[in-house]
């Protein structure tokens, strides 16, 4: 029998089965709240786009020309000048592509740790190796970053750098231009996963890495803003590397949705999606502070939080030798959940660490959960 | 700098930018035509998938539980029978996710020879070595593929059994049962990639090597039968394998869309495929026919083609020494195109041939097309 690829399947997604009892209040998944969903808006695009059999037809592997320069001019109104895109399936497959087009098996993946396992996942089934990069309050610490450089000669920087996933944090400015200068300098690429920069809860907004590097390959999507069922990211990165991205995407599924792509520059075009994100920034703040302000009635003395800015995400460190996925079976008798810390490692996991989503549910309900949770931690 | 992949486009699809002139009548692309799109049911049921707002929402991985017994019931219905199915972005995805989880860089994958060049793509990005197994009017032959395992030890053959891109042949029963009984005892596992297997004009179906053999991975499309935009397709395999495909499918783009998924549900539940399978056979037949009754005029004397009895392509070979890509320069300015069959070709191409798809075009385009080729060819 020849070989098959080992693999193991996302913890988070599986423990996602375990949560999806009704009757367990989840802060495990990173799910947008489906009841802020612009349905009659995005049904209505969906019905536009349709009465175009051309959307039925197969299409450009780059992508959706409208939603293209839709996509493009939104990102040149947010601070990062943008000529062109490519349309992914999702952020997800544009992960995909990078580790495709850019890693070797053996070549080495520096990341911010803790960092949003998926990724890991994808540089791992391309055979990468993978270098953990320390990070704080502030996100990933450029003097760590200057360490991994000079050991490991990384070929690509991985990471969240606004509200990320599982932390919250955002990578400050300065920072921001020590990362850009280091790539340059040190020749390497920077994949900037920025799914969560335009849910801003409170402070100002900081300039995209992709700004002031173009050693940077800037990853953006629906998902967070729009509606991830969807499946529609979109990859800015320098022409001649968009157009290998591109050869590899025609591989990998020739093209997105061609229905999907036309639904999305139909909303655009006939919907304000600023005013929706406004909406969801609202709300989500709200559930944000719920969650951050009962927290010291929640965990016990000692527990460490971050603090987030904006995003979906707050993250735990729990005092003591304790393990956090041990404390999920707890809690999923008491129907509540968290997401452990551990598979955001990518070397060495802290098990006492876990995530938190305040976004899928309401205050009060995250007001009830927390009180669930309470009987668990404390 | 880090090495980036090498990797060329795919020469159809370039040529394809060509050949979109509204003047041009193309055979080239292997395009479903778009006037036999069911529109008014496939826009019925988006709308009706859309009233549910979970199809916003993220999805299991493996897909919409409804469509994969849908998918799998159909499947059974046509002599295969099938317990479960993986949802995938089109076939394209399947054969990625095929060649991601079970080649290693140097293993080598035996092909039909000529066979469809965008799978070809995809073995040589996961860096297999390919090899070709001769074929002919019964489709590819056992004692060639004998030969092939005995000095190669592939891990994997790859064909289209079933009006096959770009000959339009169909494997014999008698030779499926050889292959089936060369992938038991040599180990190797088939991929028997069918999207145009329910497109047949005339004749009585052969049996799928899925259903005699249970080292074969079976890929189906709704692109050739539904719409191609939609970029639905479906892979069955042994249950270990399809959960391995899953966790691969995972890291590649989470999941397939949710929107597409119901959209697809919706419509098999409330429409008859088969009957509007039946109208594209009986439109698909009679450009078959007006395809071939033309080509004695079209072509020189000494010119040979296949007979297909279903499917969307004649393949053709001119007599002499003629590359048939200098001769869609000439055919462009004429305003009519095909493809040239070198790409098709894994090792050594057999530049006098080219591929002809006679199911964009209306018998009467079918007509004119064919009198601005003979100015080309006679």
């Amino acid at each position: 029998m020849h070989r098959t690829l080992s693999v193991a399947s996302s913890p988070v997604r599986d423990l996602l089965a375990l949560t999806s009892r009704p009757e367990v209040i989840s802060f495990a998944g990173g799910l947008p709240a489906p009841e802020l969903f612009d349905q009659d808006g995005l049904r209505a695009a969906y019905d536009l786009a349709l009465r175009d059999r051309s959307v039925l037809q197969y299409a450009p592997t780059e992508g959706n020309p409208v939603l293209r320069s839709l996509v493009s001019h939104r990102l040149t109104g947010r601070g990062l000048p943008t000529s062109d895109v490519l349309v992914t399936t999702g952020s997800q497959q544009a992960l995909s592509l990078v580790a495709t087009a850019l890693l070797e098996p053996g070549a080495v993946v520096a990341v911010e740790e803790p960092t949003y396992l998926a990724a890991l996942q994808c540089f791992q089934m391309a055979g990468a190796r993978i270098v953990p990069v320390a990070s704080d309050a502030d996100g990933l610490d450029p003097d760590s970053l200057r360490s991994v450089i000079a050991a490991e000669r990384p070929a690509l920087l991985y990471l969240v750098p606004t509200f990320a996933n599982p932390t919250g944090r955002t990578l400050s400015a300065s920072r921001r231009a020590e990362v850009a200068e280091l790539a340059a300098s040190h020749d390497f690429w920077v994949v900037e996963d920025d799914p969560y920069g335009e849910l801003r809860y409170r402070g100002s907004a900081v300039a995209p890495l992709a700004s002031i590097s173009d050693r940077t390959i800037y990853l953006g999507s629906f998902s967070k803003i729009g509606a991830p069922g969807m499946r529609l990211g979109w990859l800015r990165a320098p022409a001649d590397l968009l157009r290998t991205f591109g050869i590899v995407k025609q591989a990998a599924d020739l093209h997105t949705s061609t229905v999907d792509q036309a639904a999305a520059a139909a909303y655009l075009t006939h919907n304000d999606l600023d005013a929706h994100v406004t909406r969801l920034c609202v709300a989500y703040g709200e559930r944000r502070d719920a969650m951050i302000a009962a927290l010291p009635s929640t965990v016990p003395d000692g527990t460490t939080w971050t603090d987030p800015d904006g995003g979906m995400f707050v993250w735990l460190r729990l005092p003591g030798d304790v393990d956090s996925a041990e404390l999920l079976k707890d809690a999923l008798s008491h129907d509540v959940a968290f997401v452990p810390g551990a598979p955001f490692f990518a070397t060495t996991p802290d098990h006492a660490t876990f995530r938190m989503s305040f976004t899928t549910n309401t205050p009060a309900e995250i007001f009830d959960g927390m009180s669930r949770l309470a009987k668990v931690l404390r």
